[in-house]
């Protein structure tokens, strides 16, 4: 059975890396990573669907038995990518999608080398305020934030595997469903063994 | 400009890696790689369709001036690729495609190693057994002769670095397409720094 990959999409806020996430998520056999948290489920909130609302007890178990892939202190709130479930994913096949913020992913990066790692851009730094500002959910003080987050985050790309300039959302989850696609095929050293081994043994 | 990147798809004879070159390029922009050789045309070939006819004494110059990215000898024949229209063709944004055998892709690994090394398998060697009887050209002793050939290629496997299992060929293009277009998407250092420059000059 062929194992699954993990592909980590991160970028700025803004940049559309949530609704990529969810129309790849639509038109294959990938999972989506649900994070944990300590913080209290909004009213629309389900459990298990943006997040596993856990106690910080059980919180500082998972940490203490090196349970996260990533993890982060958000206000008094803690945050973070269980591991367990992404394995079981990876080893029964399935890819598994991460959408992460530019310090999460780095961390999955040290904890997770072989993760894949896609970095997602709006075309330009003018486009991502007019997205921001038309998301409304921002005041000036946020807008600016945002994009001075959005420029600390730019300077990670090169740790990044791949970059999609998300320009045309149609356009971009193409190219995202190419880098899974393509990665599928990428030589490793337990396909190119067992192709070996058939060639050597298998009657010709 | 985006440069291009070269390609070289390798393989067994029969693994049908002529036909997915054929394909691709009729479907993206890509250009072909065209070998030189001193051997003389056949009555169909014609020049700079399935090879550039020269002289013994121009290949020889080119050898001088490092003018191959790889070349060989079969029997009093000399046959080699270009550098140069390769190099043109990535500095002018086209993905170039290189169909070539293993010991010319190591050769071209050697010299080119920023090449991108795709091996294309038959589904199993019964069926390349069937194919190479299928074809017709060969004889009892040629037939075990290409499926040894086939057995020594395979173990340069690990030297690749995607493998397409050519099981139906529509599904190879497809894939082989997908490598194509998600390379176009990988970080280079030189993409990074471009749009790092770009969110640390532009307006926000």
């Amino acid at each position: 059975m062929k194992k699954g990959r993990l592909f980590i999409i991160s970028g700025p806020s803004g940049a559309g890396k949530g609704t990529i996430c969810d129309r790849v998520r639509a038109k294959t056999d990938s999972a989506l990573s649900v994070s944990v948290t300590t913080r209290s489920p909004r009213p629309d909130e389900k459990e298990g669907k943006s997040y596993y609302f856990i106690s910080r007890e059980e919180f500082d178990a998972m940490v203490a038995d090196d349970g996260f892939l990533e993890y982060a202190d958000v206000f008094d709130n803690r945050y973070g990518t269980p591991k367990q479930p992404v394995i079981d994913a990876l080893y029964a096949g399935r890819d598994v999608l991460l959408e992460i913020d530019v310090q999460g992913a780095m961390q999955v990066k040290a904890n997770f080398p072989e993760g894949i790692f896609v970095f997602v851009l709006p075309p330009s730094p003018a486009v991502l305020r007019e997205r921001i500002i038309a998301r409304g959910t921002e005041g000036a003080e946020g807008i600016e934030q945002r994009l001075n987050e959005a420029r600390r985050e730019v300077e990670y790309l090169p740790e990044y595997d791949y970059v999609i300039v998300n320009d045309h959302i149609d356009e971009a989850v193409e190219q995202t469903l190419a880098i899974l696609r393509a990665e599928s095929l990428r030589m490793t050293s337990a396909t190119a063994k067992a192709l070996i081994e058939q060639y050597r043994k298998e009657e010709m």
